[in-house]
């Protein structure tokens, strides 16, 4: 069995700038170069959803590939909505693992600010299936996963105090990323408080609008965190589709992938970083990823559970809801934070953690990846 | 070594259309896998290079997998410009080959047309590297292939009829093929005295706008006609940058990538698709591709080189300049005609061809991929 690792990071402050998405996601790349001792790269994967309509740009495998003056290496972009980054890493992981390639620069990043609104949202929008009744309705994400808590809320008795709590536990570990795009402390009255988006999210319940870039190489060998397996799924992207809205199929099934190819359990990942786009949608991936059971999520952020010293510290770079979610970079950025905390340097370190996991959803369950990782001679 | 062959193919008619990018798609699809006998499909890769832009929606891998009833299967969507389709077939390839996957469905599509002019032109313009003075200027794909063209004829002593050939031949196949937008019988003269786009490239001499898709279903084993290689090979986007645009790096080290995989030579080839966005970019491809020596593609034509009984035939399909260019589904397409080719069945076939070789181009030589095939059994 041929190891892969992640030898090299790099990763641009998350938030507004005036940089250009390849300004942004070349600081990045060389970064993460550098940080690999630059080694000769035999491919790039780009990982972008929308910079066609939100950066007027396409082709960035090849403008990254020409500006890094890396030669006529093989380069490609790929979409898989939020997940754009996570399954640009599972190729690059693939490709290395079967030997196709020895080195690879995986890069994601996305450019969303200093556009009006509507093109935003528009583009956002894009990850849903348009040519429907649902895409002609106008249902929105914030729609979607605020039916997906009133539903949870109505099923299980949680309530919107357990939204918050996990809006603040984020919030807390992301005063201490200097990458994080929020990084003010709150309180849960203010987050209860703040301005509601669709009942029962709030402004700090919803992950921002957020420019950002983020790179790895990766490597065959051992010379870094080794990634021990990549699980990927597909789910539906309609809501009409969705055969019970408490439970996100392709998270479930592309984290039981990954167990299974790693040869782990649950109980084994010291450390996770998961797709929190809502506060609701980090309840359902802890129950979905196996930490805890159905409907029980929302006890275990009650029990502090999902923090350090609890079952299992839970996006300890402030997750999507605060360190950001610039969309394509977001499947990197958190498998940097568990490349850092398996190398025991990360911001909110875990003591000993030895296994780590990272999952990247991409639009309301249409596409899931996990990944899942193990501290280097661990 | 794992052989992997192509088992089915799909394809609508490609030229204007009222349907939607999910349903043109979702019909190659379908007549793909009927057509390899409904095997499980174990990923899907979609090439498309921007339905963002042009169709308001992006995760097509997503849509098509769950619209196809293919379950929780990994599904993704690959940018690479022109080069879209060739991209994503090469990564399936690779993935059967590994031992990753054993039967993937591989679709590319772009719904083109019923949009208005300056949107089209500025989405095909996301193929540029616009965070550049370049992008900044407006240069087109006409413009740049047209500086070609006069600098071609300047320093070789082509002439603008033999552009007007390559229209020709094309155009001749073309009217063979049931799915090709152009199929109307032309003259010389038309060609020649048709409505300029930029100097020398008239109207003939430039790919059309098109709706279309095309699918293909390959898997692990030789059912069917065989993949011998894959090359892929990123160049500048930039014009700047190019060191002598009379040559096409990306696609001479794809191609030579290609041939050392499968162990050929060019004068092994027995019927080619190439990517012949303009006439022009069909005279550079010839040469960069081993057929002809540099600065003589334009003799072959005129010695009708390139037609059946010649030295190799090109474009039998018609080509993108008669067939049409949908921008995601011509790669797939050319395939496909391949394909047919050593299945014996294809418009205009050749008599006895046994290997084929499929070329597909991304901006303005910012990607290019080969591919080789072989006849079942040969």
């Amino acid at each position: 069995m041929t190891s892969v690792s992640v030898i090299g990071k790099g990763i641009t402050k998350f938030g507004k700038t005036n940089q250009t998405i390849k300004s942004l996601m070349l600081a990045a790349c060389r970064e993460a170069i550098v940080d690999a001792g630059r080694p000769k790269v035999d491919a790039v994967f780009v990982g972008n959803f929308a910079a066609g309509s939100l950066a007027n740009q396409e082709i960035l495998g090849s403008v990254l590939t020409n500006e890094l003056g890396l030669g006529n290496v093989p380069s490609v972009k790929v979409e898989g909505a939020c997940a754009s980054g996570g399954i640009a890493f599972r190729q690059a992981y693939q490709l290395v693992k079967s030997g196709e390639y020895e080195t690879v620069l995986v890069a994601g990043g996305e450019k969303m600010t200093g556009i009006d609104t509507k093109t935003v949202t528009k583009a956002i929008n894009l990850a849903m299936d348009n040519d429907s009744n649902e895409g002609a309705s106008g249902l929105t994400f914030p729609g979607f996963f605020g039916v997906l808590a009133n539903r949870y809320m109505y099923e299980y008795g949680a309530e919107k105090r357990h939204l918050a709590m996990v809006a603040l536990k984020n919030r807390k570990y992301a005063v201490s990323n200097p990458i994080a795009q929020f990084r003010k402390n709150t309180s849960i009255e203010e987050i209860m408080e703040a301005r509601p988006i669709t009942d029962p999210l709030g402004l700090f319940d919803c992950s921002p609008i957020t420019d950002g870039a983020a790179a790895v190489v990766i490597q065959k060998g051992s010379l870094g965190v080794e990634i021990l397996a990549s699980g990927q799924a597909s789910g539906t992207p309609l809501m009409q589709e969705v055969e019970n809205i408490l439970h996100m199929p392709a998270t479930r099934e592309s984290a039981n992938d990954a167990y299974k190819k790693a040869g782990i359990e649950p109980e084994d990942v010291d450390v996770v970083e998961l797709h929190d786009c809502f506060s609701m949608t980090e309840i359902v991936a802890i129950e979905e990823l196996g930490f805890f059971e159905k409907g029980k999520g929302w006890k275990a952020v009650e029990e502090d559970l999902t923090k350090h010293g609890g079952t299992v510290p839970v996006n300890t770079s402030g997750g999507l809801l605060s360190k950001g979610h610039p969309i394509g970079a977001t499947g990197i950025s958190q498998i940097i934070q568990i490349v850092d905390q398996l190398n025991n340097h990360a911001c909110n370190q875990v003591d000993n953690a030895r296994i780590g996991l990272a999952q990247n959803l991409g639009g309301t369950g249409a596409y899931s990846t996990v990944h899942i990782f193990k501290k280097k001679g661990a």
